[in-house]
This record gives C-alpha cells, structure tokens and sequence, in this order.
C-alpha cells in the first residue's frame, strides 16, 4: 500500500494541501453562520472572472465584507488557521478581456501563489464557477437560489436540492518492460506530452474506468491496476484519481479523436524531459498537473 | 501499493464487474449507432421504476427493441461478449407502489442477480435516473434532450451539453492500535454499523476528504491513508472510494446529525460480525455494500 503523502521531499500537488476549516455543520446553522460573516477578520477572495488575483507574498487578494454586501450571495470557504473566516461571492464577475493563451494565464498566476493559497483558489474556483450555470433547476427549469452558506442551492418551485459537482476522472501511466506510454492530445502545444485520462462513468469502479480508457484511446489490454494520488482539478472540478496500469502489451490503436500520438519512454527518457533538457524527447506536463508528478514517482521508484 | 483485484478469493464487489463493451466511439457515430438499433439481437433493459426485474439464471429481464420504440428514447449501455447491443429506456416508468422495507427490495433482488448482471443494472440504473431528474438545463432553465446515445443532453435553447454525474464519495475505516472504527448512522436498524462516508468536496484529495470527514464526523485526526478499492454505487450515482487511516488517537467526539453511536471493534468483534454470530457487537455492513470488503480485507491482512 502506498500514499503519495509520504513522498516528503516531493513539491506539494497543485490545489491541494489547503489548510482551511470547512466548518460544515455551520453550513446548516443559519445564527453561527451569520456571526461569522459579522467577523469582523472575515475576508472575501477577490477573483477576476474566475481568474485569481495575486497579492504581496503569494498571498490571493482579498477584501472585506462591505456594508451592502449579502450573506446569501457569498459561500463560506471556511475558516483560516489564525481565525479569519474565508467567503467567495457566488455573483457572476466579468473577467477582463483577453487572447487564449497557453499555458492559460491561471496557470502563470497558480505559480507565483503559495500552496496553501492555490489550494483555497481552486476550491473556491469551482464552487463559484458551479454556481454560476446551475442558477436553474435540472429537475423542473425553475429558479434555484444558493443554500447552506453556498454549498448547495434550492429550486423555489419545486424545493430540489442541487449540489456542486466533482467529477471523477483517472489519468494513468501504462507500464509496459521498463516504459511508460504518455500521449499527446491533439490541443496541446508540439512535443508536449502527458498521461493519458478520461472521466469515470456510471457503473464502473476506478480499476475498470482505467482499463476502459486505455483501451479505447490507445488499443492497450491491461492487468493490474494500482491507485497512486490524487489531485482537485478546478477546471472546472475534477477529482483527478491517477493510477499506475501494468499493460499486456506495447502494441498501439490510437483512437486519433482523442490522442493525436502516443509514444513508450523509458527512465532515461522520462529524466531528460523532467530536467527539461533541450534534447529531451519531449516537453513534460505542468508542474501544476498531476502528470508531472506520476512521472517523477515513476522514476524515484526506479 | 495494493489493488482490490488481487483477492481472487473474494465474492466479486457488487454492481462491479461488468463485461459490457461500452463501445464509446459509437456514441458520437449517428450511423453506427442507427445499425446497432436495428440489431436483431438488440435487447432493453428492463426496469420497475428504476428497481431490477430478474429473469432466469440470474439475469436481468430483457425485451426486444420493438416496431414503436424510439432510439433518442434509449441509451446504449453497450455491447455484451456475444455480440448482443444492450439499451435501457430514458422514459420515466413509473414504479409499482409499495411500502418502504429495509434492506430496500432493489438490495434483495440484487442477490439473485449474476455478478455481471448487477453491474449491468447499476449503470442502468444511474444513467435512467439521471435523464429523468435533468430534463431541463441548469444554465437557461430550458428543455434539454439527450444526444450521444443517452451519454450526455443537449439544451435546446443555449446548446449547453450536459454530462451525467458521478459523485465521489470516501468511505474509510479508522484504525488505531489494532481495532478499526465503525459507526452507525440514525436511518439504520439497530445494532447495524458500517464505514463512515461522505462526499469528496471541490479543492481536496481523496485523502484529504477522508481526514476531513473523520474529524467532522468522529473527532479523530488520522496521519496516513490508503487506498484500498473502489464501487460504483448506483443510489443514485455515486463513485464509493475505499480508504484505511491511520488514527494518532482514539477519543471520539461525534457529530450526532451524522453518526448515532459510533465504536472501535477488534478482529475477533469483526469476525463474529461477519460470520453473523448470534453473540457478535454488531451486525455487519450489507454483503452488496464495500463496506464489508473493507472488513474481510481488514481481517484478511491480519
């Protein structure tokens, strides 16, 4: 059995490692609740769209509670180790015009934050992003309205709780006589490439999900199956459950709607790129993705 | 690192295990499809309410795609070994009315079904359950229509693609000092305990939300987690994600809105659970509940 929390030496995941107090049961005591948005060391993260906003020493920018801000249209992240409590408004924000870039400007600013408030953004990135289209019910089409300090919301016709969505996803790292298969979706950048992924259906555990997808997207029989760490993705919310998968065999059938190439690397291989060395056969994932670090487990385990 | 597969001696983990080929290309190949409809030995699911109705030999009753039967009303669950495509209807059917029993009669007809039946069935289930409460778009609040051979809807005004949910869940016993934890929630009979569970959140880990739900619910701070297995859970979606902690002590303090009573059993408490004793502590998890993997697992590792 293994956990990649004992990986001490190792950066920590991206989005994960947060250090807040989700305070739930306040989520459903509408007087604990209120004295907590009357704090007077309670903060709103300030997004810009669902962008982050850095501040001094990799800190999110954030402001105070003013006097015509509503409780009921912020969400209680929870409370900060020093007492302060965290919301994030759940009312649609603009974001400032600009060209798609890659990587994505989120990623450049997820560089410059401290874990810990990397970790706050993403969870508040989702719960806000999940608020803003799910305004109506799925059930009847009516108005929903948010409930529970932001962590559900309510259809006022026909009172369906609706709650956030985490969507589970693997993303694995084929084995096959000392080499791994990373492929190349075909939205990335050249040479980039990562692990393969894709979302877990109904009616399948995680085991299964990974055999499916390596079948489909790269034609690969494999046996065993082994779970490695876990990452919160927030765009917009996954659960991102990476796995190794010992393959059968190295024959390949792209499914080439997903997975425009698809190549074996070995350990070597898999250093170059890492170290990102200008002969490298290829350019690794985002050190913010949790690719990067299946990758760097694969090699420390030798 | 250890995978749930390798007990081959183990009962298979209920609504796990299918063998259908979701044959995923299909569901974006309209003419692929329209052949695999008009299959002869094309068959739907049949279901009573959303409750399984057993036929011979284990298996789930079935019926032949008929003269009047619409293809946009079905999803394609996939193609079983023999080769025979496998719908089930996205209508709402109404249940046969009947009084509330405990265990539910889905459980009791879950244990005449074949193992890969009842995997058949949990996907079936979640999918038909989820068109019928998402009829409309979360976004706009108009009518949605499924696209994609059942496997997402589409929104007729604002075009907004829908997915169907699976929701993470961490169910997780804690262990301290050779006794594991196990609690019993308030809707259950008496003397009947299980893992504790609860919903991962958007911005934490898999085992994040295992330490988070164990001091929410029991007051106890764990260090290390271990993966141990997995299930789909088809009431109504959910993706059950099995955990061992490591607790740093053994002082409870329960959240009573959760969890009634909550106790630490050794393994001679477990093995008389399990073999239902008439003098055990307790009355084990359901044999279709991961729960009860957990426990053989516990007791199997010694």
């Amino acid at each position: 059995m293994s956990d990649a929390i004992e990986r001490s030496n190792a950066r920590p995941i991206a989005f994960a490692g947060g250090l807040l107090d989700r305070v739930d049961q306040v989520r459903i005591d509408p007087e604990r609740l209120a004295d907590i948005w009357a704090d007077p060391r309670a903060r709103i993260v300030v997004l810009d769209g669902l962008d982050p906003v850095p501040a001094e020493g990799g800190m999110l920018e954030t402001m105070a509670v003013t006097a015509d801000a509503r409780l009921v249209d912020h969400a209680l992240l929870g409370i900060r180790p020093d007492g302060s409590p965290l919301f994030v408004s759940l009312l649609p924000s603009p974001p400032t015009e600009r060209e798609p870039v890659f990587p994505p400007r989120v990623w450049q600013i997820a560089a410059l934050l401290q874990a810990e408030e990397l970790a706050i953004y993403g969870g508040a990135r989702s719960l806000a992003d999940w608020h803003q289209r799910h305004r109506f019910c799925a059930k009847c089409g009516q108005s929903t309205a948010p409930i529970k300090a932001g962590w559900a919301r309510q259809c006022g016709a026909c009172a369906t709780e609706h709650f956030p969505r985490t969507d589970p996803v693997v993303i694995m790292l084929a084995e096959y006589r000392g080499k791994v298969l990373v492929g190349r979706n075909g939205r990335f950048p050249p040479r980039r490439f990562s692990a393969l992924a894709g979302f877990v259906e109904p009616g399948e555990t995680i085991e299964e999900a990974v055999r499916r997808e390596l079948f489909e997207e790269a034609g690969i029989r494999v046996g065993r199956v082994d779970y490695l760490m876990s990452q919160p993705w927030p765009f917009p919310s996954q659960l991102m459950i990476a796995c190794m998968a010992q393959a059968e065999d190295d024959a390949l059938t792209l499914d080439t709607a997903e997975i425009a190439e698809a190549i074996w690397v070995n350990r070597a291989d898999v250093a170059k790129a890492l170290a990102e060395e200008e002969e490298a056969l290829f350019l690794p994932p985002s050190s913010i993705a949790v690719a990067r670090h299946m990758l760097e487990l694969w090699l420390e385990r030798g």
